[in-house]
């Protein structure tokens, strides 16, 4: 870990103290979400000291320029970046005519930062001397209401401690604003409106090209000592600004406020010339109803959410902060209640990655969205890639391939590419298979087989396509290879024969034909459909096979492993144990060519294979592989230490399998990675929930059956979790005693603890 | 070819007829050059159709941020950038009110186009038609001295045909300039003065952060018939700007002419404070001697050159005017006046790559420059090399390298990297060896060895130690490996064991430890610094020669090949012939990843180590190397063609090697790889020189000893050259009926040819 300074707690993220060099990564971590908008945790009033400043809305992005050192055929001309939005938040703070800014104020003290998941809210408190000698104690309380997704509310309170003040709040809305990681001087909005009326204002925008236009609206009231002032507020405004400022004398010991309401109306969810009586219809709606009456609801909403979401480890506060703290972020990021969106790496905490939609979506979030909601959000999330799939075709035509294969893009806001480095644009293609194995995962967990005519084979047949056209046959091999990859270890480029992606290709093709004639015999009309809509010939399916059959795959005789790729012992293996740590991590510290030779795997490759097809193969061979592969890993993916997890803990290596869950689950917290400042790590969250639920809990789905096999760190009391299947809900407590199961629902279930069958009723409570 | 419009001639580069479409290519092709500046053809007049404006100037450049689309450790933070300079050269037409525009006025007869190689100078004329029915005859000729390099002279001539006519010359100079290849707004100059005094201006501007300031400077004569008018300039100027107008009624069929000359004078050379009276002075110089005795000197001058220089070859017109092609741009471009200097990629006829060192200069260059000036060129260029070997050494350490290891950069302009490609900048490696190699090849053609203990062995150690460091041990195969690198075919990325990278890495660390072990026992003193400046001990000696003696190379004993690198039988091994046309050149139509995991080579790669070690080989290893390689080589670099040449020549495959050589003369002149709008192949230019001279005349230098294996195409009546040898010029005649040797000089040369010795007296002919 290379921090340490969040307090353990079971139910918020607290900091204590002021530290500007933590500004920037408590940005990241106080960040706050309703699935429809974001905020990092910058603060309202003028900072002058080094932050890193984020507001943004769920679907709003920007196609920036691709620019690259040297522009090769088949990249993107655009890609869409995720857009910091127009500041909502913003209220400057002059006392007794000093602008308060902790940057430059004489002392701060009790600063205090706590990230209530509980009830969904983020508060901020401090006393400040100012160089004026006037001390206040500062307390700024906010959230993003998930009832109303329009609505984020701040009360901002000020208290004079040792002589009376003249506080004048400056509350405004700003939309010039640029994005941190714009390399060039492009605007990314247009304003064409900034208008206000008593205690309200708004600003009209809109996003250059895509035209997403976007109403940032914001209600004011002001309380001294809870009792409403009326103050009139003094207006300031430019073409891309609007402040209210409202001056208030606060006498020693009282509390000034300001309670805001603001937000964002989107061209999405209405018709652009509604957007500003759409905005000051909601913020009345919330105005009216008040800040405490908000929060209210507020707590209820997330308690809804918990009630299925959570899991609760006893006796371990650490660990039960981090997986309370993923499963908080998860929600906030995506909520499942509109097809358009997706689940970005950095959901509304930063802008690095650009677009939303990597394959982590599919390869790690489905699960947990499978588990904690109901299934329509992970159809919701297969839907989203079916609606892309034209799209995925005309991405692989770019790319040379024909005939209806399709590649999904490495990132993307709309269905198309938004990654503009060859070795990943172009090469990271075992994303592609990650779709088919979702819409595999999708119908093993839900039992929902319809979606396999009615989208999912379409989807799959251009996948398979992709991997039919992508391979080569080798001669000196006598087998098909794919050349020219890069697997899920990123630090290694255009590499042969990736096993993983090998693997993946021969499946894909394999689970596609298998289902092709299953839809034939049981959803002719589907299959028929389908077979116009792709014009698939039995001579490519034979073709296809024979690609899958002949497959190669690197091996080692000597170590008894698939190789991770052709050559990988040419490597110096020397183990990460033996890396000096000043050395770590390597991505900070080594020139990308040293990276790319050494064996240094950034995260699961070899690994995520046996992790997604675990029945392929036995128990030893797993741990033969993990043997390996595991002391090169240096984790540097916050997609890696998750998979490490459940398969230690399967190997019954406990301790190893709990020093990675904490990693993964505190990945954020801690910083292991020096990169928090930047954003979290959203979809590595789903993860960490898969560590505990399919790691420790050992859960499966093996024939339309639940499997167990319970572990317990000993670190830990008990855990429990709860997860949706088929629409019943099973309750797991696990602890060192045994594991007991509590269903809701109106059927029995039968499932499988530790190799053995148990018949649960539900209501009943069954300890094993 | 994809072009053919220039008309064959012995001494002249002609087109004939005015077509939009070929601007930009003739702008390329008609550039001109003194060594000092350069300059594209641009129009001097008004042209609203598609061009590329460049004026260089030699040793001014910008180091322009690098923006990648992923930055990795190890980038340079700037690149230095061939600079596009103020123009010069603009004179704008106006006749009877109407600007003369070729793009815009109703007919263009009679356009042709003239670089006269043999006298330096290039000539455009037409008659053009305008819009308001005047007819008017247009000559314009215009050179860069080779006398005054400071200096160019246009003579730009206007006669009215069919009636009488108003003109107004506007010559001006513009310093509002930008980079073609700009991808931001940056500007690269700043301008601080600009004036103007009666036919004189100048503006004094400076470029940003490197600070070259640089006085462009312009003196104007005015003729009518030849006869100089004194008419007063109107002046039209701004901060960027200086235009002198001159009004002159030139009635039908009499000639008005205008005369600049104008140029630049460089911080490099004079005092800054200095630049605008020394531009005054030489323009000064210039316009006194005038156009016609300036444009004599220049006709001395360049037949000086082509004294040494030229090629001749009878009977063969098209491949006559590709050699002077090369051998004309190559004095252009470099002359090897200024030790600061070096060859560019695209001379000073185009923007792109940037910087204007690659290791084009030590693996093509310098054998042009030995055999065809003094001495002391090609030990300049050396020294250019051990001037930033202090650089090469930071940047190696920037990628990991320690204990003086040196990484010469791919690009550079001041020793530092100027390239932004991962798999370029920190992967292509074998440059490094290219350096070494220079100093072999220079001590072996001049026995100048007193360069090694001098300057050359120091630069040999940082290059063994980078070797060292560079190559790890794999176990699974008992040897070192050279992991990760992209050899000379670019056409791969990221390999392991680039048969060529590792024979160099090899070959260097054995001939510096030769040399070491020389130059202690016949240069203690040299050897005694050497050792205390780089530290060198004996166990890193041993260690290195560990290293080279169990180096890897790949094999294929089926095919009885080094292999270019490991994998490379996995490929479809597909030959060019059966690509399709319409899929050429693939670096045009295909994306990168296709490009990689086909089996083409951009240029020669293996061929290259068999081509500068041709000694280590046997004649049938080489028949069957090239036989296998050539047929996959799609000789997209202008570097490839060349080298195959010699090699067929070598074979006794005439035919093929008479095919590659017009590949790499008239590489430029038919635009094989679809590019020459951006700039000519200057480098590859000394690779054409030697096709020739290696290639047909067999000539090697072993022991000491000039030998030749002469050899002629069979479209050939014969051809010569001459070579300075050691200060004596060998000319050497080779027709279909044998070979003549003549030596100018003192002393009598033995030379070996076709195997058997043949001694040469000083100016008697011998034939063979």
């Amino acid at each position: 870990m290379n921090q340490d300074y969040i307090k353990p707690d079971n139910w918020s993220i607290i900091e204590e103290g002021f530290d500007v060099e933590r500004v920037k990564s408590s940005e990241s971590l106080f960040s706050i979400g309703n699935g429809a908008m974001g905020q990092r945790a910058n603060f309202e009033e003028m900072y002058s000291g080094q932050t890193f400043q984020g507001s943004y809305i769920a679907g709003v992005y920007y196609p920036d320029k691709t620019r690259v050192g040297w522009w090769k055929n088949g990249y993107p001309e655009y890609f869409a970046k995720v857009l910091n939005a127009p500041n909502w938040i913003g209220i400057n703070v002059k006392i007794n005519g000093e602008e308060l800014n902790l940057h430059t104020c004489t002392a701060v003290k009790d600063f205090r930062r706590e990230l209530n998941m509980k009830e969904g809210w983020y508060q901020r408190s401090f006393t400040a001397i100012l160089k004026n000698e006037i001390e206040v104690k500062v307390k700024s309380t906010r959230f993003l209401s998930l009832d109303l997704d329009e609505v984020g509310v701040i009360k901002y309170e000020v208290t004079p401690v040792n002589q009376d003040a003249n506080i004048v709040f400056t509350s405004y809305l700003d939309s010039g604003i640029t994005n941190e990681d714009s390399n060039w001087d492009d605007k990314f909005w247009d304003t064409y409106d900034v208008a206000h009326k008593e205690h309200s204002a708004y600003i009209l925008s809109k996003t250059m090209k895509t035209e997403f236009h976007v109403c940032t609206g914001m209600l004011n009231q002001i309380f001294l000592d809870d009792t409403a002032e009326e103050i009139l507020p003094v207006v300031d405004s430019n073409e891309t600004f609007v402040g209210l400022s409202y001056e208030v004398n606060a006498p020693k010991n009282t509390t000034a406020s300001l309670v805001k309401y603001a937000g964002y109306t989107v061209s999405l969810n209405h018709k652009k010339e509604d957007l500003a009586s759409a905005s000051k219809t909601v913020l009345k709606q919330a105005s009216e109803s008040g800040f405490d009456s908000l929060l209210d609801l507020q707590k209820k909403a997330w308690s809804r959410i918990w009630e299925m979401a959570d899991i609760v480890i006893e006796g371990d506060v650490k660990a039960q902060q981090g997986i309370r703290f993923n499963i908080f972020q998860l929600n906030q990021t995506y909520l499942g209640k509109d097809a358009r969106l997706n689940i970005g790496p950095k959901g509304f905490t930063g802008e690095k990655y650009g677009g939303s939609t990597y394959w982590d979506t599919e390869a790690y979030c489905i699960p947990f969205y499978m588990a904690t909601k109901d299934q329509h959000v992970a159809r919701s999330l297969l839907t989203y890639r079916y609606n892309h799939l034209e799209k995925a075709i005309e991405n692989a035509k770019k790319l040379g391939f024909d005939n209806g294969a399709a590649l999904y893009p490495m990132v993307t806001m709309n269905g198309e590419e938004c990654h503009n480095e060859w070795e990943i644009t172009f090469e990271e293609i075992h994303r592609n298979g990650a779709m088919t194995f979702a819409i595999y995962n999708y119908v093993r967990y839900t039992g929902d087989y319809n979606y396999i005519p009615e989208k999912g084979l379409e989807v799959m047949i251009g996948i398979a396509r992709f991997w039919h056209q992508r391979a080569t046959f080798s001669t000196d091999k006598n087998k098909y290879v794919i050349l020219g990859v890069t697997g899920p270890n990123e630090y290694e480029n255009n590499i042969n024969n990736n096993w993983y992606t090998n693997y993946l290709a021969k499946w894909c093709i394999e689970y596609c034909v298998e289902h092709l004639k299953k839809v034939e015999e049981e959803y002719a009309s589907d299959h028929k459909r389908i077979i116009e809509k792709t014009k698939l010939t039995q001579k490519e399916v034979e073709e296809m096979l024979v690609v899958a059959e002949k497959m190669y795959f690197p091996y080692s005789e000597k170590h008894q492993v698939y190789l991770q790729q052709d050559g990988f012992l040419d490597k110096e293996l020397i183990t990460v144990s033996n890396l000096d740590a000043s050395q770590r991590p390597i991505n900070q510290k080594w020139s990308w060519d040293r990276i790319l030779r050494s064996p240094y795997i950034k995260q699961a490759d070899t690994l995520q294979g046996f992790y997604m097809f675990e029945d392929h193969f036995t128990k030893e061979e797993l741990e033969r592989h993990f043997d390996f592969y595991e002391p090169f890993t240096v984790h540097e993916s916050s997609l890696s230490p998750c998979v490490h997890s459940i398969q230690a803990a399967s190997l019954d290596r406990m301790e190893q399998a709990y020093t990675f869950y904490l990693r993964t689950s505190r990945l954020d917290l801690d910083d292991y990675n020096k990169e928090v400042e930047e954003g979290l790590h959203i979809t590595s969250m789903a993860g960490t929930w898969m560590s505990i639920v399919e790691g420790f809990g050992g859960l499966r789905i093996k024939n339309d059956t639940l499997f167990f096999t319970p572990r317990i760190p000993k670190e830990w009391k008990g855990y429990s979790f709860n997860v949706n299947f088929r629409n019943q809900i099973l309750k797991v407590n696990v602890s060192q005693e045994g594991t007991s199961f509590n269903l809701e629902g109106d059927q029995e279930l039968l499932i499988v603890v530790d190799n053995k069958e148990v018949k649960i009723t539900p209501n009943h409570l069954v300890t094993v």
